[in-house]
This record gives C-alpha cells, sequence and structure tokens, in this order.
C-alpha cells in the first residue's frame, strides 16, 4: 500500500478528531475490506518506541465468531460493574439519567452483532505507547469514512477464554476491544472540560495562555 | 474554543498520518500560541474512559526551564542506554549505522533548546488508554500546522526531580515527554512492516485478505 492510499482519507484532521463522538449503536451493515485495510494502514504509521512496531490487530468479521466474542464481551462488561460496586445487575435496573453506563450496557447487549471488532495486542507485556497511538489512527481513519467506533476494554474474568477463542499466545498483551460499524445516530461534537482546567504552562497549575479569556 | 477551531486543522487526515515521521531536529523558532492553543484543543477531543478525561498537559515554552529540563532529559536518556546494556556512554560512540540511537542521542543532546515540550500525564496511576488517544491527537493536529513531535519516555533515576521541577502532585502518572518544533528536514512517509504481518483476520496468526497480494 502507497501514499495513494492515503488520498482515502480526505477529511481534513481537525473535523475527524473534533466530531470523533464515541459510536455505540452500530448498524449491522458490513464494513467493505478496502475500508478495514485503509484503517489498519492507518494505523500502522502512528509513531512507536524505536520502531519496533509490536502492534498486532486481530479483526472479526465472522458473525459466528463475534457472537461467541460478544458473548464474552457482555460478561466482561457486567464483571466490571460488580468489581466497581454498582448493585444493578440488569440494563433495565441502571438509571435513566446515568447516560454513559446507559448507553455502554446497550453495547454489551449489541456488541455481538456489530460487523466488526478489532482487537489491539503488543507482541510483549506492556508497550501501550506504542500500541494506543495506532488505535486513535485506526478510529480516526474510521472516522473518516463514516465508520463509528469506541475503545473498550475487557475483565481479567473473561481474558483467558479471550485469548483461547482467537488463539492468542499467552505473551501477547490485549490492549483495546474496538467494535466497528456505521453509526445508528451521528457523529458530532463531544462534551469535554475547558482545556484550560487541563492544561498547564511551566508547571502544574500555572495557568495556560488561554486562561480566562 | 468552538467548531470554527478545528479549521485551523484542514490537512486530510491521511496525509497527517502518513507523513508524521517522528522529529528529532528541531528549530529553534517559538510556536504560536495560537498553535499550541489548537494542539492542545485537538488532544482533549481523544475518546477516554466514562469521559472521566484524566490526562493533564504540562506544556514548557520558557526557555530556562526548558534548559533544566532538557538535563534531565539528557541524563534519563543515557540511563536507559545503561540498562539496556549498551557499553557506548557518548554520542560519538554509538555506531553510525545505527540511526535510531544516533538520532535519539542528538536529541537528547539538543532538546534543551527546543522552543516547547510537552509532558502528558494523568490525574491518577495508569489511565494509559485514555491519555495516548489524546497524545496521538496532539502530534496529528501538530503535523498539520507544520510542526513536529516525536513521543519520548523518561527513566526513573530522573522523575522525583521532573516532578518537583514542574511541581507536579504525587498521585499524577508521567506518560510521555513530546518536544514539539519546527523540522530541521522534512516529513514524509515511515517505513514500516507490511500490515499483513500485523494484521489477523478472525484468529491470530490468520491471515488478512489483503495478504500475498
Amino acid at each position: 500500500m502507497t501514499e495513494t492510499d492515503s488520498g482515502r482519507l480526505g477529511m481534513p484532521v481537525g473535523e475527524a478528531m473534533f466530531s470523533q463522538r464515541s459510536i455505540r449503536k452500530l448498524r449491522p451493515d458490513p464494513i467493505p475490506t478496502d475500508d478495514l485495510h485503509s484503517i489498519i494502514e492507518a494505523a500502522s504509521k502512528a509513531p512507536n518506541g524505536g520502531n519496533r512496531q509490536p502492534g498486532r490487530y486481530v479483526v472479526l468479521t465472522e458473525p459466528e465468531l463475534i457472537r461467541e466474542f460478544g458473548a464474552l464481551y457482555r460478561e466482561a462488561w457486567w464483571a466490571k460493574r460488580r468489581d466497581e460496586g454498582h448493585a444493578w445487575t440488569t440494563r433495565e435496573a441502571i438509571p435513566a439519567e446515568d447516560a454513559v453506563h446507559r448507553g455502554a450496557a446497550q453495547l454489551a447487549d449489541e456488541i455481538a452483532n456489530a460487523p466488526c471488532i478489532v482487537l489491539a495486542f503488543s507482541t510483549g507485556k506492556g508497550q501501550a505507547n506504542s500500541v494506543l497511538p495506532g488505535v486513535q489512527n485506526l478510529m480516526l481513519a474510521a472516522r473518516a469514512l463514516g465508520i463509528g467506533s469506541v475503545p473498550t476494554t475487557l475483565h481479567p474474568q473473561v481474558m483467558d477464554r479471550v485469548y483461547e477463542l482467537l488463539s492468542v499466545p499467552a505473551e501477547a498483551d490485549f490492549h483495546l476491544c474496538i467494535p466497528l460499524g456505521y453509526p445508528r445516530g451521528n457523529f458530532g461534537p463531544t462534551n469535554r472540560r475547558p482545556t484550560a482546567e487541563t492544561t498547564f504552562f511551566n508547571g502544574w497549575d500555572q495557568p495556560a495562555p488561554w486562561a480566562g479569556e
């Protein structure tokens, strides 16, 4: 794949970043292989330590495999809620005002029907610094192609079974699980703190030049 | 800062990603504050767990502070080489064919003259998944503005002094150090393995559809 192929990702980088809302409601329509190829090529271009490129991607497209993985994902999602001490154990019991957990629980129910799921690993333990920038490239490239995504994690309770299901070698390290699909709903702006609250100049808690603007 | 501001980042996302070569040779020219603002806004838009936004950025622009930090960076770089078991202890002793270490050693010598250095932290320990995608946005936005960057790490040997120099609270976790500056030299394509070697479909070691193309 050559420079030409970056031309498929023609959306302005600012537009892609400023409208990369996490997409948890996915249509089942399949993603063309050419688009998956562009998305993975984009991921490969991200910086990584010493250009050792430890990132590995397992792309799930077979519906039966996605259903099996989806059951493990759903179990993992509820195991995380249990660890967090939440009392609710069904989606309906989550308070209506808790949109974050409601949306995530819906994804846990529906991920078994996603057209594609990418799991990001590294060849050895650790190495997040050399994998996660690539995952962000992957999600921005997906956004540029109209494909929604959301980075999610798993839970130790299911990890052995995920490794077995996908024949992942024990020395590989899991980082993120990224369902991909065309959105039901829209991309759009995200709700973030003002950067004047998260950015310091020349020392912690020292204001940015744009603070108070 | 509103949608309008994403318009400053007009480079196609594919072009930004495919030409984001790590830039280690920086010109000393200062970076306009408006550009730093755009770069940090871009970082803030990246996905993060539960929208808790633990990422914090400390931006160094004061030359005297950058010189002090640069001395610690240089010490850290050589401490990492010692840990790796390299025999050389001066830049001149690094074999000429080892371009990666030569370039990195040059950065360690020159970072004290960088016009800007960003250090990425999280408010608590861990949380790389919620910080590193933002760092990649930061570097892509810089690329779109003609500003070079490279993600680098530090070494435990200097960490206490870095935290003290920048008044970083003990509970914050350091992730990456990103020098920023206009490049001496060019952006351009990166040298990466074919994605057919790093990407598997529906199971580890199972070929991508584009393998063997």
